[in-house]
């Protein structure tokens, strides 16, 4: 079936291909991508829409020697496929598997890892001014970014300083209007002008000093390679501007560009998306906080959302279909969605910043410098905090109670369940003065029942969830589920109290000075690095009180976690119920 | 001396003036600057520059009520002595007085607080909708943003979005080509062209769709009134480029931008710098860092150096000096000069990283997402670590310790002096297989005679600086200083032993196991956050060793620390060598 892609273990292998052939190798390639991923899952949508460009680049450059940088990396399917993994693939962001994204450590063709967008510039603009300096004038080192991408700041800052070397850096537009959501803001609309041929005189990419190529076609693979054959043989930082399809050779693919970004499972025939059985399942956060952010926004006139370019991921979708005019989409510009949320708090506006929590690391400074020391009463959402499962190591939301315990002003939460967060959001947005952080998991939480009229939750009030004779266990958010399951199978329930502490800031310290008064063992849990998290802030109440007691700190190791799903990657680090349960167990002995 | 000046007690005085008076107290206003920074220090260059754009801006719009956003605020001296701060403008950047930089808590007419930069677009559009959303059309937001600040990436994301606004936002480009130091990059040879007419069609700012007008004088009073006039009956986002001096009126400022940025003392007549006594002192952290790189670079020619705009404050200037073609001024762009080094890391090339603490807080994403999880072998020179002293609480560098301790295979090493300073950096060029933060403060060390022979520092080890019987002082870089000051003046110094534990992480386990199965009480002293930071890492330490002893953890207390010297800011929280002698003997009772 794949009688071509088959004998393609290696580029060199492609490029003994006669360009005639590429045509169906690409074919090939595309039904291979819809093959595996309809029945193992994944990215879908940006892998077919660069199978031409894929080829074609490996087809003319000399790589692994000449370097390629697939920006975030959802678009590198093909060039793994291509690059000696086809056999692997199906173990494609399955614990012990091939990452999903671009991974050094995983073939000498992945130049650079990536995951988070926009990087790519700057990495492959540091491997170019290596070469420069090493006297290598051959080697190519090429960035491929799409129109998402490109928007955010960081790959402005590489462009700004590309344009002023002479280094043999190529920049390629992958130019297909959407990210995950479509894309947003000025540029791309700039970009779409282009495309329409609307635009003036104004080229932005060459005022930054770039050698300006296209817009032309990304599927075609003959004008791909003429053009890259070209470039290859002018000095200088290059931009190629390609214009392709999200989704390419998928008809519902290059319909609904959203859903299949990624998918789930489908039919790899018809396309149609397999359906879940219809059991009534809890919700998702997500959902939960697109939902009650609509309910409460219909109420409270000054509430506003903002998302970096997540509006399906966050749920905040809702809101921009509902209350258009409040619901704001800024694309890949995490720095400038905190600001943005400052300006509007400075003016009695209740912005409810929506950020996965592994990005909001993009935007620490300005949670520190323009919200927490003016004070301003911005609602951080942190999505996606905790183990994310496939996306792995470059995803988990994991730092979050570190990098923020140590901010003044800032009150950080967590809920245990849906209820919890809808309470939350609840009772902030009635007259907060001051920052909070708001930290909730990917996925599906644990009530059914969950839209209960709303209740008030007292700033940093603590909860004891069950009493207890021996042990106090201390956790905090989602994972407290997998603690009470623990607890109840442990071999003397009795024997173990559970507190959900709720605030890691500020700290419920009536509430510790009774449970340090009152068990000789501590147990802290937490979904977030042991360095510097919920754990770390029980010590110092513990050290700062001189109490005594013993104090045991669970929650995530010293070393980046991997991918896989959740369950897993927690039974590996002893944080699921079984493990639990058999830590609880060995603790009363 | 200054009689209209005088007389201007707000913006509403300054409004009932002539036009054709604007220029006399233009010059007042600078002679008034100059006068007071001659004697008091400070920010001059910058403010100089924008004098009658101040006096234009508070003179055509209705401030507080319309908006003004001074990027990084080194530009607003002139418009807080307009706003009613004169008579208090000489306690400028002093304990208690004025803050260097707009404040909201200072005025109203503060804003927004600034001190970071590149803030502003996104602020003044978040302003701009909260007031559309309120149906104030008449209301106007104005972001004054320099073109070293509006290259950096943030800024470019601020535009973007509010390009497909039609917000009342007017931003102002103080295009004077220099922040602290010569501004960098394409986007500033763009601007060069645009000034000298050179430039083709291309407008970047049209092209975000900004109404561009521009390029005008901006010393020229009566045309920057008409201008902003124009502007006002203009709907949706504009941009106005306008070209000034940094330095204006003021001879050397003009010729020498660099220095006068932050002259210190002068003479407010001749201009010349007020030379201080030659005794000798111990050098800056920052030269021997300027030296020292220069001295390892010409042996080991894979090392480059890398400074996100700050050549003459980092030192890096000297080796941009000796090796150009090594060392990196990349602008205002601390992500890309991470992701940057990162890729040079992939090349074999040993790359330090020179950014300031606070500013590595821009950058948070790219150390954990492209250095850290990539293992790859990056020197970050975190320099301004502790407290900096008068740019105050937006420029302390005093969390470092907490958010770079949560990431995993990072190194953090704080020298207590200038030779170990000299032999860490000599270490990691050798064969450096992992990150490593080296934080050191501002300013001048303890050790006159610093350029000793290199030798090597074993990665991971703390020392014993003194013996002692009683209690064990535990601390990190350079306040050691200050303990072993307070340890000579206590009661009984024999009792108290110190150590300088030099690596945060990895902590040197073995030394600890014999401190804390020697002393029961330990004291950890840093000039970091308590959150989160070295004190915590030792009460980790102790917690999964199940020592009982107790641990006093010395550092930041949980609140945003003023401006003021660095003495007397370390005064007011109790890290002065004095508080520390006290702090000991009742210890000791």
């Amino acid at each position: 079936m794949q009688e071509l892609l088959n004998t393609i273990n290696s580029p060199k292998a492609l490029r003994l291909l006669n360009q005639k052939d590429l045509p169906q190798l690409a074919n090939e390639l595309r039904e291979f991508i819809i093959n595996v991923v309809a029945t193992k899952e994944g990215h879908l949508g940006a892998s077919l829409g660069v199978v031409e460009l894929t080829i074609a680049l490996h087809y003319i450059f000399n790589t692994p020697n000449d370097q390629l940088i697939w920006d975030v990396g959802h678009q590198a399917y093909g060039h793994k496929i291509l690059t000696g993994r086809k056999d692997i693939f199906h173990t494609n962001r399955q614990i012990g598997g091939l990452s999903g994204f671009p991974k050094r450590g995983e073939s000498d063709y992945d130049a650079f890892g990536v995951g988070h967008s926009s990087t790519s510039i700057s990495a492959a603009l540091g491997m170019a001014i290596a070469s420069q300096l090493k006297g290598d004038t051959k080697k190519q080192h090429i960035a491929i970014i799409g129109d998402a991408s490109i928007a955010s700041g960081m790959a402005f800052e590489g462009l700004n300083h590309a344009g002023v070397t002479d280094t043999n850096l190529l920049v390629i537009l992958n130019d297909n209007a959407i990210g995950i959501d479509p894309s947003v803001g000025a540029l791309k609309q700039y970009l779409t002008n282009v495309k329409k041929g609307t635009q003036k005189q104004d080229n932005i990419f060459e005022a930054l000093n770039f050698d300006y190529s296209g817009p032309i076609d990304g599927h075609d693979i003959d004008l791909i390679i003429s053009e890259l054959k070209r470039l290859k043989t002018i000095k200088g930082p290059k931009f190629l501007h390609l214009i392709t399809t999200k989704g390419k050779g998928l008809k519902q693919a290059e319909e609904d560009q959203v859903k299949y970004h990624a998918p789930g499972k489908f039919n790899a025939q018809t396309g149609d998306l397999i359906v879940k059985s219809e059991i009534v399942q809890p919700p998702k956060y997500q959902d939960v906080f697109g939902h009650t952010i609509v309910e409460l926004a219909k109420q409270n006139k000054s509430i506003v959302g903002i998302t970096p370019a997540m509006p399906t991921g966050s749920s905040l979708k809702y809101m921009m279909d509902e209350i258009p005019e409040r619901a704001f989409d800024v694309g890949i510009a995490e720095q400038h969605a905190v600001t943005l949320a400052a300006g509007m708090a400075t003016q009695g506006l209740v912005p409810f910043c929506n950020i996965y929590s592994t990005f909001l690391q993009r935007a620490y400074d300005q949670v520190i410098h323009d919200v927490a020391l003016q004070k301003l009463p911005v609602i951080f959402c942190l999505d996606r905090a905790g183990l994310v499962g496939e996306d792995g190591a470059t995803h988990h939301g994991v730092y979050d109670l570190s990098y923020l315990r140590c901010i003044p002003n800032l009150i950080i939460f967590s809920p245990r369940n849906e209820i919890e967060l809808r309470n939350i959001m609840y009772t902030v947005q009635l007259n907060l003065e001051q920052p909070i952080a708001i930290r909730y998991p990917r996925g599906r939480g644990i009530t059914i029942d969950w839209e209960q009229p709303f209740s008030k939750i007292e700033i940093g009030k603590g909860i004891r969830l069950k009493k207890g004779t021996n042990i106090a266990i201390l956790s905090i958010g989602a994972i407290a589920k997998n603690v009470s399951e623990a607890i109840q199978k442990c071999n003397t329930p009795q024997d173990i109290a559970h507190y959900d502490m709720r605030f890691v800031k500020p700290l419920d310290e009536n509430l510790l000075h009774d449970i340090f008064t009152t068990y000789k063992t501590i147990v802290t849990i937490e979904d977030n690095a042991i360095k510097g998290g919920f754990g770390s802030a029980i010590l110092e109440f513990a050290a700062a009180n001189n109490y005594k007691s013993t104090i045991n700190v669970l929650g995530l190791p010293d070393n980046f976690i991997e991918h896989g799903s959740v369950n897993k990657l927690q039974e590996s680090i002893g944080l699921d119920a079984e493990s639990l349960t058999h830590y609880i167990n060995q603790a009363l002995l």
